[in-house]
């Protein structure tokens, strides 16, 4: 059976764009598989970008509900905080010994960064020999990735086959997971869902809240007697995300015949997001005031994931005579 | 008191001009300190260089042997392998995202490497960032360092400010020991002596080829009645070394004094070394046929080791927010 790895960004609470198009997507591919998947929070490569403490602690709590309260199942799938594991470590640096600089230093990520070299900081640079490590850690056989990522694993592969190579069968080779174009999850503005834009929907904040970001979305200024373009509006293009298509044939049809406002709709999507999230409203609520518990089910599935670990680093150091 | 650090490179068994040049002076330096001195085996930077497993482990305990019997007292210093105390690594990735790019790119090390870039690893170019965990994760007062390794020191030092300054005082600043210009050792070709060379002397080997060594010493074709120049004399040189100044006024005046041949100078010279080094080579013998103590001294150093950097690595996690 395939082993999918995913490491999950520890950049701030995920929003309902992350979960329509990141979470849900990567639960459903693993409930494909029989075989573990492992998830892990890379908050060792948040340092790269943050080194607010508390920042970082509380963000890294706030994701590891959401995948929780999203329906990650931890008796089946290995979820863990990458610095809980930090063997990756170690492998990265042996990984870097593998590495060409130059295989680095034209990789798109840095290239982009090149401009303003005295901001990039050396974790940045070697950024992707970490990510190998996360992966090749855990003979992974399918990294789902997006477009941006895809150069990354290739490099994942180029550096295990190198090391394969000289020294013989050690690594997996991954195979990528190419996700489809993901719809765009438009924000309350139009643009994309996005923390940065601030425009984003937060499915477990409490009702009140979430009323409000609801209202918020921005809509023409149709008359509420005249019949409204389903088609170019904020508001239906996000209860269509989340509707069946009958409640969404439903809705259309009210938009074509006027005499309906957007404060209704906006009314109808607020109470589909609390319908359709209400599993993942109380699994929330429940885990924020039993963080205890989270930990616990981080620490146990850090447990799990060094079980792999340590056989893999086991092989990977008898191969260049270290202490196993 | 001073916590004196010294890393040790792991690339070959320890010869005459090693021991005298930087084994025995370390264990000088380390002897008029009362706290326990740290001396680790570099063996994840010999990675950078070497990947031959079998080769590696037997440098590994070659030299573990010949520190431990010049009288390294594994009772009071702290001594152990590197790749036992991998939290090395996991300190390594915190400390590249403080270290900026263009700081290992300035590096003279890398510089002089950068001609043939396609030959250079990542991990070459981190170099002096795992250098940095390396004496920052002991809290290292004392580094005793060659002229070559002063930028690299100057770069921990960087770094552990940058750390300090930006999440408040974490990390000790270590000061450089610079070592006086040790005194050329020759090889028996009158060149430095090298294992590159093939011109060294090793000092715990068995008295016959011992002796073949230094009987192979390149001396000019005086003859035996004429006197001879001790100052341009690769025996003398040796000799007066390791000798005491009446034993090397006592050879200068034989030099001299004609009808003194240079194999009878080699003669004395074998016989100087098997008294000087008595003691040593009675260590190496006993060690090289007990390698099961070597490698359980290296275990009871990498938990003495771990005392000291599981505190420091814990200071450093909190300070970001990492589970400690």
């Amino acid at each position: 059976m395939a082993r999918i790895l995913t490491g999950i960004q520890s950049s701030g609470k995920p929003h309902l764009g992350n979960i329509i198009g990141a979470i849900q997507p990567a639960l459903r591919l693993s409930a494909q598989s029989n075989e573990p998947s492992f998830f892990f929070i890379a908050d060792l490569h948040t340092l790269t970008s943050s080194r607010d403490a508390k920042k970082n602690k509380e963000n890294t709590l706030q994701i590891a509900i959401a995948w929780l309260a999203c329906g990650l199942d931890t008796n089946k799938d290995v979820f863990y905080l990458q610095s809980d594991v930090t063997e990756v470590c170690e492998l990265a640096w042996i990984l870097s010994c593998f590495t060409p600089f130059p295989m680095l230093a034209n990789a798109h990520s840095f290239k982009d960064k090149s401009e303003n070299l005295s901001m990039v900081s050396a974790g940045l640079f070697t950024y992707p020999v970490l990510m190998a490590a996360d992966i090749l850690l855990y003979d992974a056989n399918i990294v789902p990735v997006g477009k941006d990522q895809k150069q990354h694993l290739e490099m994942t592969r180029d550096i295990a086959a190198a090391f394969n190579k000289q020294l013989g069968e050690t690594f997996v080779l991954p195979e990528p997971f190419i996700q489809k174009e993901i719809m765009t999850i438009p924000g309350t503005d139009g643009r994309k869902m996005s923390k940065s834009y601030n425009n984003y929907i937060n499915i477990f904040d409490e009702e009140k809240l979430l009323k409000k970001a609801v209202m918020s979305i921005v809509t023409d200024s149709t008359p509420l007697e005249q019949p409204k373009n389903p088609d170019t509006c904020n508001v239906f293009a996000l209860y269509k995300l989340l509707a069946k298509p009958e409640q969404t044939q439903d809705l259309k049809e009210k938009y074509l015949e006027g005499n309906f406002g957007y404060g209704q709709a906006k009314t109808m999507l607020f109470e589909l997001i609390l319908e359709v999230f209400k599993k993942e409203r109380e699994s929330y609520d429940y885990l924020i005031k039993n963080q205890d518990f989270v930990q616990e089910e981080l620490k146990k599935g850090a447990s799990k994931a060094k079980e792999v670990s340590s056989k893999v680093l086991k092989r990977v150091r008898q191969k260049l005579g270290l202490r196993v």
